[in-house]
């Protein structure tokens, strides 16, 4: 089993307008992809999609206000299903921290190097949205490999 | 043991000048920290300084002109050394495919975290870089939370 890991800090009073921008669909949407869907509710799913180009769709496993976001992925690419996001959020000062977690691929195929990078820049998209009130999502996203 | 992995793909016809801008200290200058020193060729360092904030000391383990530049971390942070930095490139249609490990974490820390997510700013800057022109390299690097 690895992981994908990332950390970003969020200049922010508080946890809670990026907790809010994890659970919230027009909070999702304005980071990830604007093509968000679903209930962000513990059990429930929300499905994100990118066009034609596929989409993931998570079942919200934990929800822990200001402090947790815990989603299992139960359909897309078949290397995602069955694996686990984690957004771990604590205050430090100004900033917000996020412990990001992609957990439970099987192997490092190279898919998961491209899913590493690109979390990456929808993190700093997170960061940007609330920060300045505008990310960068779907389709509006860096674009970092020729898988898009 | 854990990993960190990234994937980018640069619009340049070989990986030649990829490979140039991973083994010249003029080219890695451009994109990882403007601060860097010292002789890229097998059995040699090269030191990578980020003002007071640090740096990283490398031993050129491999080098395999258009296909890989691999380092082995010999000074810097204490979670850094003895780890391996490895960069394999291969060319597919128009982009040159970085695929990036950076290997031998002895445990998936906080720090490495924040590692993971800062080296994908990187890899974009060298991106930039090649395809560009300009990078942005220390100390004009993506600053992605508290920590820098």
């Amino acid at each position: 089993m690895v992981d994908i890991l990332h950390r970003v800090g969020i200049k922010s009073p508080s946890t809670a307008d990026t907790y809010n921008a994890l659970t919230a669909i027009d909070g999702l949407s304005n980071w990830w992809t604007n093509e968000t869907t679903g209930e962000s509710k513990v059990g429930e799913t929300v499905r994100f999609r990118f066009g034609d180009n596929g989409f993931f769709e998570m079942k919200v496993v934990a929800l822990d206000p200001g402090k947790r976001v815990l989603w299992q992925v139960v359909d897309g690419p078949q290397e995602w299903i069955g694996t686990k996001v984690d957004f771990e959020l604590k205050q430090e000062d100004d900033f917000t921290i996020v412990l990001f977690k992609h957990q439970g691929w099987k192997e490092p195929i190279e898919f998961m190097h491209h899913c590493s990078t690109k979390w990456g820049t929808f993190l700093l998209s997170l960061k940007s949205l609330v920060e300045t009130g505008k990310g960068s999502p779907y389709p509006n996203d860096v674009r970092i490999d020729n898988w898009l």
